[in-house]
């Protein structure tokens, strides 16, 4: 019988992990209460099976996979449902949740008896012609790394109890993206200062790496710059009061909201933007 | 006749650019009032002679290249000399201030009669094995980045007028030094959650040049990260109170002062990110 997974949260990222998993030989379900009818069908399309929540706690493993802000209330919803399931398996949160949100969630769910991980996901989502993004996990059993690899997902241990991969998922995050959010303040600022045509050649020549990743992931960014406004809250949140670092992502959230709202509006500033990576 | 070039500021970026001129066949003259034997004895090394107040007002040229925060001070000195010199040279503000302030320098200088550039250095001090920064002109004539270009140095033009060259400036630092201030930040926050050696990896394998980026221009920082406080508040003030990137720039003032207060102290937090950058 192949293993099955449920997951929760059929986003982009749910939804391509879900068909990733399909390809390794497992069966997925999905929660999609109270999702729309659109959401469904992509869901279908992608082989993956709409579930109930009753269904979802017989799953060999749960990965949620929500925005920040829903994992906390993920954890709460299913704990009664996996207290009740007669059949225990892992549940494995792997939101962009700081590491004390991570343990509040290890809380929440440690008297179900699942194994509890905590997992963080680190790429793009997986498609048919990529190798797909890695799946760090700390905390629970140590077994379940080669379990996620048998099912085709680049696993690694991240050393530690829950927390630990969350903490690298923060890092991580914190320079990927941190990096978008400088680029995208000053070469804003070079097109508001009329500077933009000589930074853009002095980067080409003595940074042209650089300019390469803002040409590529600046662009990117326009589309979920709205999502990366609570991850840059969590960021901040786990560097703490005491590090200037947590001034910083917090200013982050704003660059990102800045985006987010333009993207709503005009769209002129993704249109500056394009200017000057473009060297115009 | 050679071209007589007075530095204000003998630094060391001021005396290896005096180097480098000499070598173009300059002759260098340094404002070296009230500054230490030590100094003296450097610059003197350097083929510098040593000069007063009035002998700089006979200069060729004059570069003022000294700490942000001394920048209008030296205008306000140098005007009433400068006005009182019977032959008028260029005068050129190669400092790291913002545009405004660059402008506050041109109006302070505008009575003299000199030609008044804005410039911006941009790159590590000239050393005899290297090509050495660029120096970038805006504003006044436009035939000064061709005399530069006679003298060696490696001379561009940036269209505008005074601030342009000083926005130019602003962005690039905010884009080099910021990125630095960012890692600097993420760096600690991985050894202090237990994921440093898990980014390492990731790192190592996901974005080896930024890495390699990260293992160079950090450590070089250390030093230097007492003067980068003022020039983070430079580029603070050049956003502007509406732009969420001046809290960014505050919050990389903070990141710099601290490890500018441990490069004072036991220099646990150099050490610590020593660590990272190591894979330790």
């Amino acid at each position: 019988m192949p293993t099955t997974i449920a997951i929760i949260g059929a986003g982009a990222m749910g939804s391509a992990v879900g068909q990733r998993l399909i390809q390794g030989g497992a069966r997925v379900l999905s929660f999609t209460e109270g999702r729309s009818q659109r959401t469904l069908d992509r869901v279908r399309a992608a082989g993956i099976e709409p579930a109930a929540i009753a269904d979802i706690a017989k799953a060999d493993l749960i990965f949620s996979i929500v925005p920040p802000a829903e994992a906390t209330g993920v954890a709460r919803r299913f704990a009664p449902v996996l207290s009740a399931a007669s059949a225990k398996g892992t549940f494995i949160d792997f939101n962009a949740i700081n590491p004390n949100s991570m343990r509040d969630v290890g809380s929440v769910l440690a008297g179900t008896g699942w194994d509890i991980c905590d997992g963080a996901i680190i790429g793009l989502p997986p498609k048919p012609d990529n190798a797909g993004p890695k799946f760090y996990v700390s905390g629970g059993s140590a077994a379940i790394v080669d379990r996620l690899a048998a099912l085709g997902l680049r696993a690694h241990r991240v050393d530690g109890s829950i927390g630990a991969a969350s903490a690298l998922k923060m890092v991580y995050a914190g320079i990927n993206k941190g990096l978008i959010g400088l680029g995208t303040t000053m070469l804003l600022a070079a097109a508001g200062s009329g500077s933009a045509a000589s930074l853009h050649a002095e980067m080409a020549e003595s940074m042209p790496e650089l300019l390469a990743r803002f040409q590529r992931s600046i662009p990117d960014m326009y589309p979920k710059a709205y999502r990366w406004v609570a991850e840059m809250e969590e960021i901040a949140e786990f560097l703490g009061p005491d590090d200037p670092g947590a001034a910083l992502f917090q200013a982050m959230a704003e660059v990102f909201s800045r985006i987010a709202h333009d993207q709503n509006a005009d769209g002129r500033l993704a249109s500056t933007l394009d200017g000057v990576l473009a060297g115009k």
